[in-house]
């Protein structure tokens, strides 16, 4: 490990172009908070899904975090339903909070509408929903139009981890005059590698040569400057995943020692939708306790299953709760 | 590069493993490729969108290229619109024909549908279109429903380059029984490099240790075994995309050299959507014919802007029917 290797938080933002939009996105966001904050809400910030690296300025390649946005998008569906304001920052093209349940391959859109009408000249007449007594669709759209009309959703996009590191610093910003009543609920998978502008090729990377070889540097740890520089007292959930399940806990406690955030969710790859650990720490006396929140597997891939996030989102507001009570 | 770095088409396949459900997705093309034939139907192999790397076995970082698959899912809807029978062989969540038009960003489905009736109570009565006159949507949904009716689309997903490769090669063999009538329109973003499965680590790659490191190797070029063995005497269109647009005619020429099939399309990454060029070779005298086909660029994001698939699908039916006419 050579020292270029490693970039603080602060190093970073002052070597990495901002995204361009950064600007108007923040401005955004600032009204948001402001009406959710005169209506006495509590907001969340939900990240959610992957992010990439790119190896070459003009992108072709780049290096991805498997996340379809499951957790982030689910999650943010049963804050919404509790009452919680929310935004959204979420990879572009990940699942999104209610139309998450429609995606081109599972229930595809356009098999639930059909042409009015029958026979010759059919295709002429207009439009109407096949299903309408769809009952699923039904709750999901219901659902889906109290959140418009309240206003309570705010949608955010990034793509390069590049994206999500001046993102995340900013909005948290914004949402930290809120104090106690932010949560911070950070489900993004993101990458803990990235390319530093300065050693990208300007072009595609030619095949032809060889093999490819790729060295990169570390992404900074922006927990702790979210703790003690971009929050104040905010409630701050982070996600850690692991496909060795015994490194769950060692690595969860060893992140709440480093950072000092509230409470870390620790979840194995191909378990993590039926169980989930929370980890922890307590200060008098200092101690971890973990907990662990499982629910029944489903029998099948039936479409009425509990989601386990509905566990997980209740259990953070009763948390959360206790958080701004002990102000 | 070591001599390790390059695998032959036959080492890959003989080294690495093969899809699990690959024989089972082969019996359905086997099945649609038969019924278009008793229809006298040619028939297009469309693959489209990228192809990832997984860098552990157990996926969660993986290289990717850059693909929404708007070329091949766009594509897809001309051939069928001029009566082609098309085989869809796409990355998963990568753009589809028809559903393309309505994204979760663009168009969200759910702001197509309205609850009925109005005021207290109405999320309880019915589902209904809340556009029933959108006449875009009525253009995609009439063409989509006729495809169903006919039988003409056969969809295929992949998510890693192995899969692809898989793919690829027992489609094109089942293809082989049309010979000329056959055309593969590879316009899926393959990767050049892989990592075989005797170099992944097993478990996700540990932060915290500095830099990372990644070598791969380069995956082997199919278009040879492709033209010489898994079909005969098909249609074959690859595409080359550039970052560098001088690089384009060489490099198109030296595919056609080098493999034989009979055309390239090249394209550079910013001006793809108004611009590419079809790279052919002349047997006698030896000599290479590009064309260059072009339209005018949208003068907005309006929605209804001429799509240059359309007239790149229109020429190679033209060159396809010639081609037939040959043998």
């Amino acid at each position: 490990m050579s020292e270029s290797a490693s970039f603080s938080a602060e190093a970073y933002f002052a070597t990495q172009p901002a995204p361009q939009l950064l600007a108007q996105e923040i401005a955004g966001v600032k009204e948001f908070v402001a009406r959710q904050a005169a209506q006495n809400r509590n907001v969340v910030l939900v990240t959610s899904g992957g992010t990439t690296v790119p190896l070459e300025l003009n992108v072709v390649r780049f290096l991805d975090n498997f996340s379809a946005g499951t957790r982030g998008a689910t999650s943010a569906e049963y804050f919404l339903k509790a009452g919680y304001a929310v935004i959204f920052m979420h990879r572009q093209f990940s699942l999104q909070p209610f139309s998450r349940h429609y995606s081109h391959s599972t229930n595809p859109f356009l098999d639930f509408l059909a042409l009015e009408g029958d026979g010759p000249g059919a295709d002429t007449v207009g439009i109407t929903a096949a299903k309408r007594a769809d009952e699923d669709l039904l709750a999901v759209l219901t659902a889906y139009k109290r959140v418009q009309t309240a206003g309570t959703l705010h949608t955010l996009t990034f793509v390069t981890v590049d994206d999500y590191l001046w993102l995340l610093r900013a909005v948290s910003q914004e949402l930290s005059v809120l104090r106690r009543r932010a949560m911070y609920y950070l489900a993004a998978a993101v990458s803990d590698f990235f390319l530093p502008r300065q050693k990208m090729s300007e072009h595609k990377i030619q095949s032809g040569k060889g093999s490819l070889h790729i060295e990169m540097d570390q992404v900074p740890k922006v927990l702790k400057p979210m703790v003690e520089e971009w929050t104040r007292d905010g409630y701050i959930v982070s996600f850690k995943l692991e496909t060795d399940q015994r490194l769950l806990i060692p690595k969860a406690r060893a992140a709440l020692e480093r950072y000092g955030h509230q409470v870390v969710i620790g979840n194995e790859l191909h378990s993590r939708k039926v169980q989930v650990v929370f980890v922890e720490r307590k200060r008098k006396p200092m101690t971890f306790v973990e907990s662990w929140l499982r629910i029944a597997p489903a029998p099948s891939a039936a479409i009425h299953v509990k989601e386990i996030e509905e566990d997980i989102v209740a259990e953070l507001l009763r948390r959360h709760e206790a958080w701004i009570g002990e102000a």
